[in-house]
């Protein structure tokens, strides 16, 4: 950038500074540890700070930054909780970050429609606990408690999206600010349509790329009767993979159905005392009516069996369920605690379940051959699976031997008709990836992006660039 | 149109013609029967046709089509078996018909997976039938046999997306023709992904505006070992309905959920001398284990009882179901059979379903009045609801009524938060209400159109004009 065309821009992004400064007074900061935080998400990745942090509290207002910002040419990147995983809120053209977790009200819930509207803002644990005397639930659980409109934008899921979907499958509609300030509400609260382009799967994991999610109507749940919980050892990685399969294969409804390696289950070992047998394991959830939880548990047992998984043992009292589960909630931290000083990252490639086996069992080889340390856990029941990577991030040549991982890790998925992102979504990190997963669609993306967002204000650098 | 203009447009479609002849010689047709056949759909409004149809049989052939018409900026219409409902295959400005019929095959089934790969052409019963050795099926079924390329194109579902959802949460991903000739396949095989703009999700429902839709990766489920059927009349449409929003609040897992109204049991029991009470009444599936089914069943019939419904009669044997749904099977012809010589159009509004007893009381209300006649048939699981209207087509006052009330009960339904259309899709019947249901959403679509369909060749005058 020359120095001449770097003053200009210093001069508008000054400009557009002070008039959202007029407009939202204190709720503008420019302080440097506010606009550090803001860039800089969970990975070892260094981040980008931004100009200046908006904190709003209203979409009009969102869509006035907007309008201010599109006049000045200068980036908006929207901003949740910070736990996302690929630089996603980072601002590498500077720019003004718009935090929105002052717009955490939850605006409605229906429950004869089981569904609901949240402000961007709200959290997913925020929103639960509202629920909480409904009867209601939202299920999707990325880990982290992160914001709706932050789950929205990176098409997230989590643990039990083998029974209730992702993003993409609950979110109804969402208000969105467009990048010429026009306010969008993406569709109706019916809870389906045919009437035109699917604007809100559109913008559901657009990244902010597309515009500022500022309001977003979720489908709702009923919180099941009864719960079961169980876990249950296998030989090795495929036969464990291959109970998985007929689950799914014979319709059960498992909720959630989560893998832990040999290494991860060490871990939690190591972490916890626990004393499990030191192999491949599932750990399994079923939601319904009491007759049906006992009724799932025990064919899951038997199809187990059948692979010379087991014993599986299942229990429906809290306590009990808590106690099984223990090693998948520690999981990560267990990981940690093995790895002091290292920095972890997630990856989360995701394939067609047939070819679920084969790509962990080749990333485990690939993994012991590096010498990098990677326990893996998996939401097997979509194919999707991630390695909890550590890296000591002062020291180069880690720092490459990790991301020659991270690249044959992407190219093995991709070659097995899987995807390099299962739930964490594009941001920077996995920008080179897209040209081999998606060929000419990505010049499809490209051409939605340049028409949406002719400017390149929203979000710039990420998932395309343009 | 100067007469200059349309000379030219005249010597454009001609070479266009001659170009696409020379690739596939005889399996292109001129011939006015054919060309008439292939712009007209299946409701009362008249269709037009195309100037030539492309019997077209590798996704290559539709490329270099396109690419043909490209150049001459001759209008491409997608074809697939002339079922829909809404215009979507009537060609206003000529053009060439693809007609996808001879993309017939299914080209892979990965049971492992629950899913398989289609060309566009092949019908969803031709697929069921095709799976049948597998133990797996494809549930979506909108009624007709219709092609799964224009079933994807239409985002269409039908009586039991209550329990397995739309065409957009059955389709993995798409190979599309895009509007410049180039292939696009939209996603990877793995079940979920969070690689960029879910292109999927834009051309399913996008009514062939966007691209050709040749393949299609489809889920698949599995056949469920016990099924029950039942029917239930009730004293009115309110307490029918309330019965049906306590069964998807307590999460029973209904298959299907149909509501017939008075009218419609009138006419069935007069088709069929079936006896039934002649009143609002409700027919059930349910899907799962013996003991699910018959778990479900009779949770349902309590809470039938509880909104003043009953008796609720159900069965489990192939032959019993088949009885106790024949109303239902039957409920279109036997409303026909009604109303001799005069043609019928299908409405498919979808509301909240805590409006629907009030959309539906409304519009019968307003039938009644108009002296319309229009039986009442609804997948009320998911507040969408069909209205066979019949009309004297010769008869220009009784149209221009039958319009008013299209009209109105489009506008009730947007009042209500809901949709003008929950399956049939906008074609060019309904782009009159996208103004009114999207708003400022709709200058987005028509933005997405523009700048993937620049000349606009593909399918022009449906959904959005540019």
């Amino acid at each position: 950038m020359s120095s001449t065309v770097s003053t200009l821009r210093r001069n508008s992004v000054a400009q557009a500074i002070t008039e959202i400064a007029e407009l939202i007074g204190e709720r503008l900061s420019t302080s440097q540890a506010v606009c550090d935080q803001h860039g800089d998400d969970l990975t070892w990745n260094a981040g980008q700070p931004p100009d200046a942090v908006a904190f709003v509290q209203t979409t009009e207002e969102v869509a006035r930054i907007v309008r201010i910002c599109g006049h000045y040419e200068v980036p908006v990147i929207p901003f949740g909780t910070g736990t996302s995983l690929e630089g996603h809120i980072s601002a590498p053209f500077g720019g003004v970050s718009v935090d929105t977790s002052q717009m955490n009200e939850v605006l409605a819930v229906n429950p004869q429609d089981l569904d609901c509207t949240v402000q961007a803002g709200v959290t997913r644990k925020q929103l639960n606990e509202y629920l909480r005397d409904t009867g209601l639930f939202f299920p999707i659980d990325p880990g982290a408690d992160a914001s709706i409109g932050g789950m929205t934008s990176t098409r997230a899921s989590g643990t039990n999206a083998v029974r209730y979907g992702t993003m993409k499958d609950n979110v109804l509609n969402v208000t969105v600010v467009m990048p010429d300030g026009e306010i969008v509400r993406t569709a109706r609260r019916a809870k389906k349509s045919a009437a035109g382009y699917d604007l809100t799967r559109l913008m559901v994991g657009a990244e902010g790329t597309l515009g500022v999610i500022t309001e977003i109507t979720l489908k709702l749940h009923g919180i099941p009767e009864a719960i079961s919980a169980g876990v249950c050892p296998f030989p090795d990685i495929p036969s464990a993979c291959e109970a998985v399969i007929a689950t799914v294969q014979m319709g059960l409804p498992v909720a959630r159905i989560e893998l832990l390696d040999e290494l991860q289950v060490k871990a939690c070992n190591a972490y916890s005392d626990l004393g499990l047998a030191e192999t491949p394991t599932l750990f399994l959830e079923f939601h319904g009516s009491d007759a049906g939880v006992a009724e799932q548990s025990e064919m899951f047992g038997a199809i187990a069996e059948e692979w010379g998984g087991g014993p599986f043992e299942w229990a429906t009292r809290t306590e009990d369920r808590s106690k099984l589960w223990q090693a998948r909630h520690d999981a990560f931290w267990a990981a940690v605690d093995q790895m002091p000083g290292k920095s972890a990252s997630a990856t989360d490639v995701c394939v067609p379940i047939s070819r679920l086996a084969e790509c962990v069992t080749e990333t485990r080889k690939d993994l012991d051959e590096t010498g990098l340390y990677g326990p893996i856990v998996g939401h097997v029941g979509d194919g999707n699976f991630h390695i909890s990577l550590f890296c000591d991030t002062g020291d180069e040549r880690e720092v490459a031997v990790c991301r020659a991982f991270l690249d044959r890790l992407a190219k093995r998925a991709l070659e097995m008709d899987g995807t390099c992102t299962g739930e964490h979504g594009v941001g920077s990190g996995k920008m080179k990836y897209l040209e081999a997963e998606h060929g000419p669609g990505l010049d499809v993306m490209r051409t939605i992006k340049r028409a949406i967002d002719p400017k390149n204000i929203m979000n710039p650098g990420k998932i395309v660039t343009v």
